[in-house]
C-alpha cells in the first residue's frame, strides 16, 4: 500500500491540491468541477448539461517531429472526444489553441487542420475558435464541449459495491505500437458506445482509458470510495500484460454496471469484456487475480 | 495599401484559411464561429448565449522565467476575461491547461494558481477543470466561458457607418513598461465596462485591445466592412505614440457607438475617449489624422 500510494502520488496529489485551492464552485450552474473526465455546466433554463474537457498535445512530450501532422490533428481532437464519450455525451463543438514552432510550415499546418477537421466533421464537433501563437516547440490544447440530457452524465465517482467492471476493446495496443516505433495513427473515440452506456445500459460509472487501466481503475475506484478486483484485461495482439495494464493512450472505455446486468459480447465490432467487480475496501485499491496492482500507468508528475 | 496588406497578412490570412477550412457550422446552436474575441454557443432551451475563448501564455513567447508566477496566473486568466468583457459577458467558469517545465517547483505552481484563483474568485469565474502535463518550457492555455442574454453579445463585425470610435483607458502602458523591463503585473479586464456597453450604452461593436490599436481597429473595421478615421489615442504616461498605436497587451476596450450618443468622460475611474469615426471605404483601412496607419500591432506570424 505504501508503495502504491507513492507511485500514484504526484499527479493525483497535485490535482487534489488544485481542487482544494479552487474550492467548491459558488454557482449552482457548476454541477461538477475538477476531477472527472469533464466538468459539467448547467445553462440557465436548459434541459441539457454541457460537458467541458481540455487536453494538451506537446512536441517532445506527446509526440515527435516526425509524426504525420494530419494524424496529430486527428489525435488532438480524439483525446478530447474520448473524454466526452466517457461521460456519455454528444459532441457539440471544439476550440483549438495552437502554438507553432519555427520548423513548421504552411503544409504542416494545413495537414494538421485537415486531420482535425476530418474527425470534427465526422463526429459533429465543429471548430468554432481558439488561439494561434508561436513557441520553440509545437503545442496544442483542444477544448471540446459535449452535451447530455440534464443529470445524465456518466461519472467516475458513482460506481457501487458489487458492480461489474467492464472494458471495451483490447488494451496495450498503443503502448505496443509505440514500443515498435509506430505510434497509433488515428485513435477512435468510443462515442457511440458512451451514448449506449448512458441511454440503454444505464452504466453506473465510466471513464476513458488514457493513462493505463492500473492507474485509471485506481482513480475510478478511489472516486467511488471502493476497491476493485480484476482479472487480466483483454490484450491487444502483440501487447504484453504490462502494456495492457500500464500502457496509456488506448482510449477505450472503462465502465461499471450492476452485477446482474446482461451485456452483449460486443458493440459495433468492439468487444465488451467483464474483467472484475467493485468491492468494499480501501478506496482506490486494485487487485489483479488477488494480488495488489500498483497504479503504474502514465503519470506526468511521477518523481 | 500594398504594404498594409502585407503587414497584416500573416496571422489574418492564417485565421481566414482555417475559417474557410472549418466551414460554416452545421448546427444552429453555433451563433458565431472563428474570427471574433469569443465563439457564441446557444444551449437548447436557454435564454442565454454562452461565450468561449482560449488564450495561450508561453514561456519565451509571452513571458520570461523571472516573471513572478502569481502575476502569470493572474494574467493567464485576465487575457481570457478581457475577451469576455469585449463581448459584454458575465464570466461563468474557466478551465486551465498547464504544462510545467523541469525548472518549476511546487512553490511556483502554488503561486501561479494563487494568482489565477484570486482573479477567478473576484470575477466569478471558478476553475472547474483542465489538463496537466510537462514540457521543456512552461505553457498554459486558459478557456473562459461567459454568458450574455440571448442575442446580446457585442461583436466586432457590427459597427455602422458614422459610428463614433472610442477607447477606454490610456494606451501603450504595457509596451512602455515592457521596454523598461518591468512588464505589467496584473492587467485588469474591463468586465464592468463591457457590461455597461452592452446593457446601457448599446454599443454597436466592441473588441479588446490585445495586439495594439493599429492592428485591432483594422480588424474591427475589416469585420464590419468599413474603414476608420482616428486621431491619436490617449497615451499612457511615458508611452510613445508608437507604443500607444502598436503596443500590445493593454487589455482596454475598443468600441463604437452611434455618432450622436453621449458618453460620460469616464467610468469607474477609467477614461472613455472618442478617437474617431467609422466611414464607408476600403474595408479595414485606418487613417490617423488623415494618413494611412499601418496595422503594425503584434502579429505572431508576421514574416
Amino acid at each position: 500500500m505504501v508503495k502504491r500510494n507513492r507511485a500514484a502520488s504526484s499527479e493525483e496529489e497535485m490535482i487534489a491540491r488544485i481542487r482544494r485551492r479552487a474550492g467548491l464552485p459558488a454557482s449552482g450552474s457548476i454541477v461538477l468541477g475538477i476531477g472527472d473526465d469533464c466538468a459539467i455546466f448547467r445553462p440557465r433554463g436548459s434541459n441539457e448539461d454541457l460537458l467541458f474537457t481540455t487536453d494538451m498535445l506537446i512536441e517532445g512530450t506527446h509526440f515527435l517531429r516526425a509524426h504525420p501532422p494530419a494524424d496529430l490533428g486527428w489525435k488532438a481532437l480524439a483525446r478530447g472526444l474520448s473524454d466526452i464519450a466517457a461521460m456519455g455525451g454528444e459532441p457539440r463543438f471544439c476550440l483549438l489553441s495552437l502554438a507553432v514552432a519555427p520548423w513548421i510550415g504552411p503544409r504542416w499546418i494545413d495537414a494538421f487542420y485537415r486531420g482535425l477537421l476530418a474527425l470534427a466533421s465526422r463526429e459533429g464537433a465543429p471548430l468554432v475558435g481558439g488561439d494561434l501563437s508561436h513557441a520553440d516547440r509545437v503545442m496544442c490544447d483542444i477544448l471540446v464541449c459535449g452535451s447530455v440530457p440534464r443529470s445524465q452524465a456518466l461519472r467516475r465517482d458513482s460506481a457501487r459495491r458489487g458492480d461489474a467492471i467492464y472494458v471495451s476493446g483490447a488494451l496495450g495496443g498503443a503502448a505496443c505500437r509505440l514500443a515498435q516505433g509506430r505510434p497509433t495513427a488515428r485513435p477512435q473515440p468510443r462515442l457511440a458506445l458512451g451514448r449506449l452506456l448512458r441511454q440503454k445500459l444505464h452504466a453506473t460509472a465510466a471513464m476513458d482509458l488514457s493513462d493505463g487501466i492500473s492507474l485509471d481503475l485506481h482513480r475510478l475506484a478511489k472516486a467511488s470510495n471502493l476497491s476493485a478486483e480484476i482479472t487480466a484485461p483483454p490484450r491487444h495482439r502483440g501487447a504484453t500484460l504490462e502494456q495492457a495494464l500500464h500502457g496509456g493512450e488506448d482510449y477505450e472505455l472503462l465502465f461499471t454496471l450492476p452485477g446482474a446486468a446482461r451485456l452483449p459480447p460486443e458493440f459495433a465490432g468492439v468487444p465488451l469484456t467483464r474483467i472484475g467487480t467493485m468491492r468494499r475496501g480501501p478506496a482506490g485499491a486494485v487487485t489483479l487475480d488477488g494480488v495488489p496492482l500498483e497504479p503504474l500507468g502514465y503519470d506526468h508528475f511521477r518523481p
